[in-house]
């Protein structure tokens, strides 16, 4: 089977983007992307579109989208599993091409969060959860992760100020990304003096919706050879689910979809924990990257919380994580999340990261999750 | 590469199914195609989801899905182009295989329609149309398909008798087939005497929302063998696309992303409109059959409302299409519908297909329409 190469990356500017429509947020990203692949439209075989539907007032995202790039009468099609969905149309894009299938394929992450009133986008979110036994009893997505926040300081001893820590670098590399929604640095006494959401998560432990779109084009290992000279490997890619109900999850304290998902990348890739040079993980909640590093092997079970207070995740860590500011500061257009991760990894495989270039980076890995982790696809990265 | 051959199908009835979830429906299909195939749950590798996710009250199907069909931690992922969703799902998981990154796979089609109500239903089918510059001025589904019932009458003669065949036809059969949602048979003059819904189209020109699932099991060449010893390939899986907006369309008498598809799924699987004996094709207007049967070449253009009225497309004639009822009587599940129409061409053409079985059938077609024709996606079916 042929390897699957990243030609091309384009990433728009995430926030409140009231100046574009979701087609047009695509637009951008797959622009950026072409040119800086080098090819025109007729090289592309099909588009990928991952996005959640129901945030957007227009229905059926591919065909307004694949006719605003211009690609009629190609091939699309949008994959969907919650806030994994850029990851999912990235994967089958990876098959469509090891199947032979396709040569060339855009797959673009866009999103708009900001069409639909606080209220409507609330009650999409909080149905996200099991909605027959679970999410109607009040947990909405701040409380489901609150629940792992608490069983993993009961457990491990992990404090309050270390799930601060992970925000503190998050937003100070956000500081440092153009495309990111926040810009700027925070402290601890700022982030401990911000309100309570869900005990013992508070604002400064949440990530912010927002609207934005990324984009990579993937091609087959001859294809991509002669379209660039700089081509990131697609080596590993996996996803693995759990049941969505957290009654039947056999603990708390890390996603068994993360863990299995982790584990068969590293497979695939024929790499370890120890290989991973910087990963983009799923920061939605501080909670949720000290799991990541558990449930990725980057530390020991328990650990995550001094790993990331002892600095083991900045660029001069062990291993740096979400130094482009993560879900936390760039914002989480949860359709476009996952290729915005794929986009950063291979930039900095490409070492073109600028100031926030880790050194030596020839290994990287993505961790996009769905939902409260009945989905997690990890894909491994590699430069030649 | 492997060919995909289907070793299993299921199909739940078609209807209001107000005694089942979404869940429910998908696992009802699920286990008669994993009956039919004959395997556990272990032999299956990944599971692929066609809905569209607006429709329910529970987000993120697939993880509630995969929960209750007790495929954890296998992957999965949802595939959303309006309705044609069924078909991309088996595509991604036909390429899945061919790609060897899986070998046998589970793809549902399931979809509830009555979760919401009429006008909510109403505001989401709206807006499959482009909300920018057409759907808000009232092209709504019907109005799209009366613009093409108008100008196929007024290019070629088609008359307003021959779309009634059509929906005469799907009736008769809809009476003989147990999980058809109108199981009765209609006259001329019923459906004639039937409302006006947009000028040409009247009640009886249109299908029907429904709930209900389907499902194929799909398995690569070398376990296909191992699995059954009734096999029918998927040899010709293509998808075309083309301007959401009709404004931009080369004509309104036909769908040119049928006419691309068609074309490249009979080159794709070396046969020609002349070889396929029965064929399911995406009737959710009457028109939309008799352009289907140009599109793909059955006929010649403009003869369709000629070639259902000569009763050329009843099992006895030429080509048998929709003897399942069609999505005009079987009714219109809209992420179901691909899969529902792969499993009556599979039924078909292992020769399971009772009082209804078309003789010699060893090459069939389906031909599953997104929206308005913005997704075409036909398939070729062949037997051992």
């Amino acid at each position: 089977m042929t390897r699957v190469g990243i030609v091309g990356i384009g990433h728009g500017v995430f926030g409140r983007r009231s100046d574009a429509t979701v087609q047009e947020l695509a637009f951008e990203a797959f622009k950026t992307a072409m040119d800086d692949a080098g090819i025109e439209r007729d090289a592309l075989d099909a588009s990928v579109i991952g996005s959640v539907p129901e945030y957007h007032k227009q229905r059926s995202l591919p065909g307004v989208v694949q006719e605003y790039l211009g690609l009629n009468p190609k091939p699309t099609w949008l994959t969907e599993v919650a806030c994994a969905s850029g990851s999912a149309a990235l994967r089958t894009a990876w098959m469509s091409i090891k199947a032979g299938v396709h040569e060339v394929v855009a797959v673009i992450g866009c999103q708009k969060m900001t069409e639909l009133s606080t209220p409507e986008i609330l009650a999409l979110m909080g149905r996200v959860g099991e909605v027959q036994w679970e999410s109607g009893f009040g947990t909405t997505f701040p409380a489901y992760y609150a629940l792992f926040a608490q069983r993993h300081m009961h457990e491990y001893g992990t404090t309050r100020e270390q799930l601060f820590e992970v925000a503190i670098k998050n937003h100070y590399y956000g500081a440092r990304n153009p495309n990111a929604l926040f810009q700027k640095e925070i402290t601890l006494e700022k982030a401990a003096a911000s309100e309570e959401v869900a005990a013992p998560l508070q604002v400064y432990d949440c990530c912010a919706n927002a609207d934005g779109a990324a984009c990579v084009i993937v091609a087959s290992e001859e294809r991509a050879k002669e379209i660039s000279d700089n081509i990131v490997w697609l080596d590993g890619m996996a996803c693995a689910t759990a049941s969505m109900s957290v009654l039947r999850r056999p603990h708390l304290t890390g996603l068994p979809s993360a863990e299995k998902a982790g584990a068969d990348a590293y497979a695939m890739a024929g790499v370890g924990p120890d290989d991973i040079k910087v990963a983009d993980v799923h920061d939605c909640f501080t909670i949720a990257e000290i799991m990541a590093y558990e449930d990725l092997g980057f530390c020991g079970k328990g650990e995550g919380g001094r790993f990331v207070a002892d600095h083991q995740t900045y660029i001069e860590g062990k291993v740096a994580v979400n130094v482009d500011g993560g879900l936390k500061a760039k914002g989480h257009p949860i359709g476009a999340t996952g290729i915005s991760m794929t986009y950063e990894i291979a930039r900095q495989l490409r070492g073109e990261a600028g100031e926030r270039q880790v050194p030596d980076a020839d290994v990287g890995l993505t961790h996009n999750v769905g939902g409260i982790g009945q989905y997690c696809f990890v894909q491994v990265m590699k430069r030649d």
